[in-house]
């Protein structure tokens, strides 16, 4: 964290943006085109990508912070006065003083219209998210706050939508706050938490949004009792006795089998001698899968079959799938219920929750779209890119296709003017394939739903919605899409298609701007 | 970003901590523990693995923010009212009152002595590059703010001095505020540019650290001027127009070579006329090694040899490594000096420096090693771990040594009282081979450098130091490190070695927390 309160509002304020975003508004202004009305998307291209696994969907986070900032968005005499000594390389001033005084007068974001699919909305690649309209200079002023907001929050509720899936439910937590990137961790265990998570050790951050955080014990506090000659039992002991309702025992300081579990179970017998029901174990090491099973077996043997297990140490979705599934295929052995084992896990999630192992950013752009002159909106589009990545223009509505069983079957991107609903059959054309297509029948369809929302208008942001709010929007969502494509490893690839007006003009923009009449 | 400053506040201050530091605190206080003496050591494990290539030594950084940290750190009365109304699965109250008030009067790190590696240095796995001493309270208090502070920001330092190194010290910038963790791309782009990263693009940041950031323009300018009909070359005079003197045109949004270039060809000679010398032109996408052969080529051929061409687009050490060594092979070719073209190349690095891609988080760890009783140290230890996890006991020192060239050869890590300038023969034990080890003559070594420095006493910290000051440790440190342990792929192991003391120590207590005697 920056050293004072006035650095870091300058570390985060107007000046959190990159200095070509500063350069370029004054350009626009200097043009006269920075009252030129704009749109920009934002989308991103592809999902996350892990490696040995892959997402299929994304799921959003990080708007509310987003709209919070914009709020309060203004240059400060400090930040101008900044602006104003920054030179260029022969030394002369780079900002001129009317552009400063504007900059500090008329610069806000209430100009700009924010339409936006809400957080805690499952989206996928190539549709956009947000839909910034309004000048040009502010428009291109948001960028980077807008993906710096957006990207990575997203990134982590995706991650965290997959980690609950593998946990089957079970409670998770997230314990990322050590390895994250410092102050962003903040950002990143709200995510988490809109995504799936269930709890986060973060204390500041639970107590912002109203959750209880969660948390153990460190081997630091057995390390201690042992160091002083009182042994693990002690140390045990002492937190059975301050903590009696919330005993959960990390056991593998020691010797998990030899050490660590059956000092539990001591303790567990006197806490309920003592009218306390224990809450369970953490295994942080080792083979968790034969380690819970072990613990399990113990467990009931001693009477405490409803203790909860709680594994942790650089667990993510795939690792907690293969131990999971060893469960089930091993656990028989040792006369233990794999289902019932199962169900009684917990899942500590730290470092590979918070930094998205695998898959470290989401590549989400915020592109231009289009300017309006002349009475109309005009098109822009950049040639350089391959097929795949070439933009879609103009100005747009996204909407999310429910078949008759209520699954989301397709997202369609349409012109703005456009409204599918009012369609006896719809064309969904393939975003860049020029011959691929489907035709729909309205009537195969239960549903059409508008997913962009106006969430910043005239300097006013949409209220915003609770963390419990948020987890059941992300519910919703999740349980309207299909199984292949929420599966953990190479899902089935959503659609996200474009209307037949909109993959019309966005053929003649590529002709024109090539020089072409269309093909 | 949260909503209002005291709810940054609140997650920013004294609750910026994993939950169970404060529940084990508690205990501490009600064992009376709190103020027992103790050693944590801050250290990691694995040098950063990105696949591809890896790092052979990490560079510290972020320390500077910690202190600052550590000297503001109060509980506020919000604070405390908040952990008032914490309760456990029973709903009654965690916290009691006195451990709340003791918490509000007594608490600080005040009390606490740090040693650490100053930033900006060269260190190795397995090396404690932090040292806290002081009451075990505070000590574990200090867990999470400490992880959450440096391990990032040594991560990031790491890549961007491979990036730097891969770029052969021509310009790099750090791009990366788009894609980084919110607010956790300040810190870094500081630990960026501690780590040889030259300027960054974060215009916040850079003011605070007395740079200039730094930037060109983005595609959307050119799509605006596109847009309304007046194209590309209008765009880039607009821009020369505006800045004559810092003229870095973007020529990738049409097609570079048969419009990006000669449209900036045209700006050029028409700045020259006017008594500028342009910058240079930037490539965001394609083939970057054949694109900025071709650049090189139209530049020289029209008089413009001294323009620079700087790379972006999901650029880091192995890409660029690829494309120099490409351009090492085909320029020639195209009648284009290689090493005159990669000695005007710059690089604009965005996402994978500020998310380390590849190896998005450093195994730093804290972990208790000794606590005071009874008029001794007694050294903790946890067995669980695999030999090479199991931790060196004791407070301890860190040394370099030096060979004659110069060179570090090997890190020393000695028990505190120990000081190996005073011996004419050193073993270096290996930290977990019983049998491993070599002896070296004092007079084999040009030098024995103690490491940790008192940077945290009695509450004030050591004097922060500038970035240049920085830079130039991490420079020096890298030119006496060895091409090999340097290397961006498969790096050779640096040795970090024992004393032969804190082997034997290491070796007994290993023996008596198994309860065996030593073999």
């Amino acid at each position: 964290m920056v050293m004072e309160p006035d650095q870091q509002a300058t570390a985060e304020g107007a000046l959190f943006t990159d200095f070509y975003q500063l350069t370029m508004a004054q350009l626009y202004y200097r043009e006269g085109l920075h009252q030129l009305p704009a749109r920009f998307d934002y989308f991103f291209r592809n999902y996350p990508d892990y490696g040995s696994h892959q997402a299929g969907y994304c799921l959003t986070a990080g708007l509310d912070w987003l709209l919070n900032y914009l709020e309060r968005y203004r240059f400060r005499d400090e930040d101008l006065a900044y602006l104003r000594s920054a030179t260029d390389s022969r030394g002369q001033r780079l900002f001129a003083e009317d552009f400063l005084q504007y900059l500090k007068e008329q610069v806000s974001f209430e100009a700009l219209t924010i339409r936006a699919v809400p957080e805690g909305r499952v989206v996928h690649a190539g549709a956009p998210i947000a839909v910034v309209e309004g000048p040009l200079m502010m428009a291109q002023l948001l960028e980077t706050a807008l993906l710096n907001h957006l990207n990575y929050p997203t990134l982590i509720a995706t991650k965290a939508s997959r980690v609950k899936q593998s946990a089957q439910g079970e409670v998770v937590i997230d314990f990322g706050m050590r390895r994250g990137q410092e102050r962003g961790v903040n950002a990143g265990a709200r995510a988490a938490l809109i995504g799936g998570v269930d709890y986060s050790s973060n204390t500041g951050l639970s107590y912002l949004l109203g959750l209880p955080p969660k948390g153990t014990h460190a081997h630091s506090l057995v390390q201690t009792f042992m160091a002083l000659g009182l042994g693990e039992l002690a140390a045990f002991r002492a937190y059975a006795a301050l903590y009696p309702d919330d005993c959960l025992l990390l056991v593998d300081t020691v010797d998990t089998l030899a050490s660590g579990l059956p000092n539990a179970l001591i303790v567990f017998e006197e806490l309920r001698r003592q009218g306390h029901e224990p809450i369970g174990v953490r295994l942080d090491s080792g083979d968790r899968a034969f380690l819970s099973i072990q613990a399990a077996k113990m467990l009931n043997e001693a009477g405490f079959a409803q203790a909860r297990i709680v594994l942790s140490g650089n667990l993510e979705e795939f690792a907690i799938w293969q131990i999971t599934t060893q469960i089930e295929s091993d656990a028989p052995a040792y006369g233990v219920d794999p289902q019932a084992l199962i169900r009684r896990l917990s899942y500590g999630v730290g470092t590979q929750l918070m930094v998205s192992g695998g898959a470290a950013a989401l590549d989400g752009v915020y592109k231009l779209v289009a300017v309006y002159e002349r009475g109309e909106w005009r098109p822009a589009i950049k040639l350089t890119e391959t097929p795949a990545k070439t933009i879609n223009p103009g100005n747009k509505a996204l909407w999310r296709l429910y078949d008759r069983r209520g699954k989301a079957t397709a997202d369609l991107v349409t012109l703005l003017d456009e409204d599918p609903r009012e369609l006896a059959r719809l064309t969904l054309h393939h975003p860049v394939e020029a011959n691929t297509y489907r035709n729909l029948a309205r009537a195969e369809l239960s549903g059409l739903e508008p997913l962009l929302q106006e969430v910043f208008v005239q300097g006013r942001r949409a209220p915003p919605a609770s963390i419990t709010e948020l987890r059941s929007r992300a519910e919703a969502d999740l349980a309207r899409l299909d199984a292949g494509v929420k599966r953990l490893i190479n899902p089935h690839i959503y659609h996200v298609s474009l209307s037949e007006r909109l993959w019309g003009l966005k053929q003649q923009l590529i002709a024109e701007a090539r020089g072409l009449r269309p093909a």
